[in-house]
């Protein structure tokens, strides 16, 4: 790391710095320059540094601290150059292809859930969304029908044939929601939900993690580290956009995360655009986007009757809106030279 | 509620506004105006409000809806018009009186929680803080010392005879954490995990819930409508900070919410000027500036050695730090005739 | 417009609310539900809206005003249904086609001018762009070579017959700077710099408006407003990322504002991701999303020698990457049916 | 400053980087760790950094440049360790004393400014304020009454004797304003317009330079450098409150800003407490909390009617209102030993 002492440093109190760098392990090269002096410190174990970055912030001499190496590891592609490839039945996610994940933000009937299973299979979906359990702002929201709802996606999973995702709130659920579920989501509310990412980091599922709405793309790539060090590492990370001043949308879908990530980790990544946008006009020319940009995988949300949802319905696509859209994705994937992705 | 349709929308669409809203149970007003319609609608019961919104906005000729009612109910000043006061010992928070919580951000040693609490309380504070259970974003990063932690709190409790907060991050701690916390503390982190809410909700213990660093004031008072729906309002708020886009302090402490909270909400509201500026030499200035908007509370990190701490030395006090804060918020406070709390 | 009054409202109050109403010329709606009031007032002509707003805003018993007309009105495409067709010598924005605009950040020599022109003209660049005004953060910083610049742009256009497109930053220059461009450049500093929005409205040149780096799309059209009731009305709208709180990137380029502007206005739309992002590596992969989401052009930074170039150089393309990119666009444009502008 | 090369960099490539450091007049150090290396370079004259950093950034091979020096000077606390005292008659600003600047937003009409101006001074006021130019979001908003504005301001300090501030939007009017006003005004959206800067910096009248709504605390610092540069260093820093996500209130006053300024820079701060909530009920405690922050002057907006105001009515205090802010903020200012400005 660089340590950059305050410019009036005295002689003293450099040296406080480096006998602290020295005990903590590093080994220690002054640059004096005529304004200010820069303190270069190589040599320590990994799992010392954040650590030892929060002691030398401490001390008042010290203006600023700039690691130098990253702060995760395992899901680093300076550690992993080659892509991971996650696989769930014949789907893959990270292999160049182009995979759809479609269904209603929320389970809430059977005839509900399997119509929108079939239809999404029939325009060419690989895995089926739906959420049993439903984090609501307010207390006074669905919060989802629960191991009911779970049920539902198995039948519809033996019905079609589809890999189910479907999200995990709660650390306590884990084991229920692995049961029935081929994919594990971690929503935008729970990434640092830390219990809950030992939790699923512990399962032996597949599992998308969600960015948080306000959360960097490395503070993104740490909660992934999570879920890495405790032993799952076939992660989807999922960008379903942040928040900022803008108001005429839900969210602002960051187009941008999606090479950074591709550059920064090997992960696959997902674009959710209903999300990411929070209006059903704005989902498709969006998922074009996400796709153009390199995503490895795009998630909507479909309902048979949007005003009648009890959740989300502005941002639900008609099975009309994603039968158009699924061709278009593939159009765009297949000018990049991308294939679609191969279902069972 | 109101509803704006497109203005483009023909009767026929109009009609299926209204239709839906009387099968929702509402009574509906339309406004027709030279340029645009206005629908209002008005009668129907609280708990169906949001899930009407969402139906409403689904409809592709509705350009927007504009919720009348605020959201939350039990923590509103509408709702109760007098300041709620919460009583931890002899400390009052609420009742125009000014507390001090400080404390460690986290506890490592006997040693160091012990020499802590008995500075603090010398110095003037009413409660004492230390963490036994530490969100940290990286898996590397110290953890806290979980329940060996809550010992070590209680026997400063009773060595000190100071009241204790202490966070819990995990739904399934909330009964241990009891056992030693006189305050629950829920982070910024957790404020949108729901199933923690609903725990904390049912616990019977004062609870301090930290605005979420990008949650809206609207979607913190939210979380605290959770607690006080699951029965539990004896509710601290605690403006700890917002992200923005402004990266020479850790968070940009949010004075504006204070006034904001006290006007739609009876509940006390704590500042954390400690979290808000993330660097000790602007822990005073905003401490000072949070009781001058009116804060109920103020809760600092003080630490014996900042540059040893294990966490966030950055934004310690050293124990003459906060000797010398103390008087100044007193002598703020009764700059408005504001007291301090008792301490027992 | 709908007035949202108090909870607790008396009948005077609202009578104060009415007499204003009808004193600004609306005519007045109230709906009495069981807990609120709303007053629903129309017919009022367009320009004393936005004053009436602020006024009723001003009035204690007021909660909220909520307005129903949009309020900009020739940049919409409530008054116009049909796109606008902006026309530069033979390339056309807005009529379905793909343009490309390249060229240096900055005018530096004419050698590097020339050869960079030569290079984006024949790789399939339509207009050649080049900053001879450049707005710089710091005081010390390269300011752009002024008239030279222009001088050196015309020269480029009459070498290899582009059209030109240069920044004015000053109304003082507006005549001279259109003397010399095909189009005139309103960077996103200048997005609320009202006296120049007022000149390049009189300007008849083409112009294309950034949009302020923590500007709504609102705010944005707003602008637009300026340079059309000046008399305008070519203008094209450049999306060029957001500030946010992510720092990975330069900015967060909106994506979802190229079909969100395209719904509320017919005006063509152009993407910026050289500024957007920031970085050399992400300009291809988010100027393909861009192509995807809708844009009518695309604006991208090319240099002969990004680590020599006086301003930007790490957003630069190379003529090489430039050469790779176009024909992707071509292809993402093609897929979705979409034809390249045509050069002359 | 440190520059970090991208882990896989080659020997061949590292000494490209050092190449270009050193023709740009800098010595190099290299320190090389285990997994990454660091390269110091020190030495280089002030007026080329900021160029030198943009072309080590084009280098495919670098990661990043930090900056060791910050970036402007003459209005760093480094460059000048004492305090700045700006003097307007008998009224200092950064002597420890704490003033008030007062009045509308907008001139209106004799009456109008008259009536608030003497009612402010009165009060305890000590600097009159008020739009003569209004920088209007849209073009059908109120612009101000111009030259006719500046002279009822003329008339306003010749009958109350109070110094005057008002805003100057277009560099063509600086000398106009300049012949009016005691304090030039560049409002947040002019913090960007470089020609002003220059024309302000080049004025000899003291100026009063407000932050821009999403301008970071050292773009701020750099907008002053560019007045210092250009010869005025009578320079007032306001902090008026930045964009966020937070929509409850206007702005969001960045508090925290008050104390870093006056960490990084010897210019006085003056808080805008009236744009930082935009609401009336907000007005006092963030104005208080400034006070307590440690601002050296507080800039309020006051109406003798402000339902009748033709902008910004809603964050008008009343002449009541201010009556009893003043008292209040001079009660803060005591608390912590700070006195009261002089009036002339």
């Amino acid at each position: 790391m660089v340590i950059l002492p305050k410019p009036n440093c005295t002689d003293g109190e450099l040296n406080e710095i480096t006998t602290l760098l020295e005990t903590l392990g590093y080994s220690v090269h002054i640059s004096k320059g005529v304004e200010r002096t820069v303190i270069g410190a190589v040599g320590a174990p990994d799992a010392d540094k954040a650590a030892a970055i929060q002691r030398l912030e401490a001390l008042p001499q010290v203006d600023r601290v700039v690691p130098v190496l990253k702060p995760y590891k395992l899901v680093s592609r300076d550690f992993q150059p080659n892509n991971t490839v996650v696989r769930v039945g014949s789907v893959c996610f990270g292999d160049g292809s182009l995979s759809i994940m479609a269904g209603p933000c929320t389970v809430e009937t059977p005839e509900q859930l399997l119509s929108t299973a079939r239809a999404v299979k029939d325009a060419g979906a690989h895995v089926l969304r739906g959420g049993a359990y439903k984090p609501s702002t307010s207390p006074y929201g669905f919060q989802g029908l629960g191991e009911e709802g779970l049920r539902l996606l198995s039948e519809a999973r033996e019905e079609t044939g589809m890999p189910v995702i479907t999200e995990v709130m709660d650390p306590r659920d884990v084991e229920l929601v692995s049961a029935h579920a081929d994919i594990l989501q971690i929503g935008a509310r729970s990434m640092t939900n830390f219990s809950l990412l030992k939790e699923v980091g512990a399962a032996r599922r597949p599992v998308m993690l969600k960015r948080g709405m306000s959360s960097t793309i490395e503070e993104w790539l740490h909660a992934a580290e999570y879920l890495a060090t405790h032993g799952n590492t076939e992660i989807l990370l999922c960008e379903r956009g942040i928040r900022t001043f803008e108001t005429a949308t839900r969210n602002t879908f960051d187009v941008n995360a999606i090479p950074v990530v591709q550059s920064l980790s090997h992960l696959p990544v997902v674009a959710d655009p209903s999300h990411g946008t929070g209006r059903r006009a704005l989902v498709a020319p969006v998922a074009r986007a996400a796709v153009a940009a390199g995503a490895d995988s795009v998630m909507v949300e479909v309902h048979p009757d949007p005003s009648s949802a009890l959740k989300d319905g502005a941002q639900a696509l008609t099975f009309a809106d994603f039968r158009r859209l699924v061709p278009e994705l593939r159009a765009v994937a297949a000018a990049l030279g991308r294939p679609m992705a191969i279902s069972d």
